[in-house]
């Protein structure tokens, strides 16, 4: 794997934030509100039909929180709308991010009401940047979710990226080649990903390819004398003729040397079928080798049912799909304060369970296997035998070492954590039951006594 | 509306582009196949339960085109990959369109078929555009349509754009500003798109903010000092009680001078019930002037019903439902070869319904309404009375005077297409008799010929 050859992120701005949140810190600077809150990034339920989140997102967070600034741009804009006090505005200018960031590795497994960021810091500082961390930990975890579907229902058969020109932007395909990436994905067809992050590039040719040569013979020739071992689209004008010119073309190879052809993709019509049909002449000409791609609006749902028929596919390109994740396309993740000036906050709604402050998850393993969650208060002892999932990343605005790993890294942790999910949660389908996650009694407690006095008191 | 303070794009890399592209165009240039190629970007179906899709993302691609080109360090890393012919490359590295573009004026209502950009140029050049710009219509497309159509709900009543966080990456939320400003959206709760497109700018404030204060009376007050004539946030810990407070916060003003407060938001529980009871008491304490916001998992169906119902709400603000879309996530765009050296092409699949050759397409209009479109051959002669919707907005690679509207004449634009929609289709239900799209005879005689050609000899 090559480093990156730049950079690879472009550099975000603090301004990628709601008007309110400055409308708020304006208030918090006139009343001398400086003291450090709590705010805890989580989602209250999981997607319907969903059986976990996979969290992505964390590395550009904590990049963004550590470099947190205003440029000089930003605040001559901001002066230009008349709104904000100049001494405001000026403290913008020098606003740092000093607080302390606790997170869930990327690439980490969670479950309902388990922060995935949790930020400590000065109030002004803590409430600028809710934007930019709710922003990037929902669009990557709902991308890193959905690839973690669709690459365990291909059960250890490549799926490749395809996706880039069906996601939101330039930001978005980055974001789906990567988390797709650290999901279990091979490579992308995504160029600029490929540059950015050392993902592995794959991708041969279109329809369109094709259609400019006079005919499908040449069409094919031409493309394997120039990058032999390809995979040949076989669907442009019929499918099994497609295989069968694949195959005159593979026997009349000179040989010996790189064969011209490696493998074949079917992108249109009966996948399965058209499948079957394709191995049946590829191994009746001594091809058995040659392996068959697919894509065509897969998803989790389409391959695993394909590979319960027996589907002979070697491997898979996934485009859409996992560039918006159609059926789960939101996931409900709020930005919640829960401790301000060292006393639990929360918001009393009886309807919408929260726990007020600051938490620690703690996870139980048995054999390599997880066996529940439960969320505690970040002050309680802790649970022998459980991993404490919240790891410090920022300390006094400082990234600690360790906090961010290599693309390669993420990867295989977030590799290990679908290895060590419960077998029912990693199908497709809806567990019987869904993971057990707890709240600690001193949580419990807390909320009640919060309740009754703000309902009684507010 | 004062002009951006920034170039309102940042540069986009011609290196999002997917791998395949560049397999193909070193075929293409080995094979000296330099000959024009027309391609067209259409969807061939709506998503379910929609009846028409608001274009955008024309104004980016026509950016991208008539500034295309790789970097150096984008050609040092393709050289990296060991892969590419050095000719190639160097080829590559200046590589400019020089190509002839048509397309439908951003903000323009398109149906299944209708070309929303159509390329004119060299095979290569062509080719290699495809990733981009898919991904920039169908992304701002889905996002333009989904606004559009929440803002049709809305029947007038300013709707808030407060999608940044649910948005994907930055690019998202910005285009997400962008196209529901397109699609008639009041204004952002986005500062860097407010800064980089001069939109409107709103929000005041959170929960958050609510709950660092020991009591609401003090939050409210403390606020509404700072931004008189402000929206007060209202469900904190209990919608009526909030709401009384903000009463008895105006009757303690000591007058003249502006009000504390012009509005409440609701965000939380039942939106049109709270709504009536709010209007209750704010109408019996003489406060008819102070307006009801909402807020809250809204969409078009949400926003129609509460209004069916009558309930008193002034404005609404909309978040995670526009910035993804999920209940039509993705639009099934494709960018397809229909012409090469002179000769239409199409793909040969009789269940894909594409048409060979470069199109226009005519809408008919009736008293401002629109009749009906036919899809033609581009040679075919003018239908009199209709209105060719393909516009030239790049000839041999420069961009044409008046190809970019500014963002306010390209809100105008979509302002008055939705006006002019049938009423049926704009309802946020399916319309019984979907819009009118024809193939000309010419369009359907080409097809065939194609079809037995094709199928006879390939």
């Amino acid at each position: 794997m090559p480093e990156p050859a730049l950079s690879p992120h472009r550099p975000a701005s603090a301004l990628l934030t709601d008007l309110y949140e400055l409308s708020m810190a304006t208030v918090y600077d006139a009343e001398a509100m400086e003291e450090e809150a709590v705010f805890e990034l989580f989602f209250r339920e999981l997607p319907a039909h969903r059986n976990f989140v996979l969290t992505a997102g964390q590395d550009e967070c904590i990049r963004f929180l550590s470099g947190f600034h205003f440029h000089e741009g930003e605040i001559d804009w901001l002066r230009s709308l008349d709104r904000f006090p100049e001494h405001f505005l000026r403290r913008l200018a020098s606003l740092r991010f000093t607080g302390d960031v606790y997170a869930l590795p990327e690439g980490s497994v969670a479950f309902p009401m388990e922060p995935a960021i949790q930020v400590r810091a000065p109030l002004i500082e803590a409430q600028l940047v809710e934007t930019f961390l709710l922003n990037r930990i929902h669009s990557q975890s709902v991308l890193a979710s959905k690839a973690a579907r669709i690459v365990l229902a291909a059960d250890g058969r490549p799926v490749m990226d395809f996706g880039a020109r069906k996601a939101h932007g330039s930001d978005g395909a980055l974001a789906l080649a990567r988390c797709s990436y650290i999901a279990g994905a091979a490579g992308t067809s995504n160029l600029e990903a490929g540059m950015r992050y050392g993902i592995p590039v794959m991708g041969t040719m279109a329809h369109s390819y094709v259609q400019a040569f006079e005919d499908e013979e040449r069409a094919f020739e031409r493309f394997c004398r120039q990058w032999p071992e390809t995979t040949l689209l076989v669907d442009t004008w019929d499918t099994l003729r497609g295989v069968e010119r694949v195959i005159a073309l593979i026997q009349a190879h000179p040989g010996p040397g790189k064969l011209p052809v490696s493998a074949i993709r079917l992108d249109s019509g009966d996948l399965g079928k058209l499948a079957w049909q394709a191995r049946e002449k590829l191994d009746a000409a001594g091809l058995e080798d040659i392996r068959i791609l697919a894509s065509s609006s897969l998803n989790e749902y389409r391959i695993a049912e394909l590979l319960r028929e027996g589907a002979p596919i070697d491997g898979f390109g996934v485009g859409t799909e996992w560039a918006v994740s159609p059926d789960a396309a939101d996931i409900d993740f709020a930005y919640k304060l829960s401790e301000f000036a060292g006393e639990p906050r929360m918001k009393a709604s009886r309807d919408k369970a929260t726990w007020p402050g600051a938490k620690q998850v703690w996870r139980s393993w048995h054999r390599g296997s997880m066996q529940g969650d439960r969320v505690c208060a970040a002050d309680e002892a802790p649970i022998k035998g459980s991993e404490a999932l919240l790891k410090p990343v920022i300390e006094g605005g400082e990234r600690l070492a360790g906090a961010l790993g290599t693309l390669e890294e993420t990867r295989e942790h977030a590799r290990k954590q679908l290895a060590a999910l419960p077998e029912a949660l990693r199908q497709p389908e809806q567990a019987a039951s869904p993971y057990s996650v707890s709240i600690s009694k001193q949580l419990e407690a807390d909320k009640e006594a919060m309740l009754r006095r703000y309902l009684d008191e507010r």
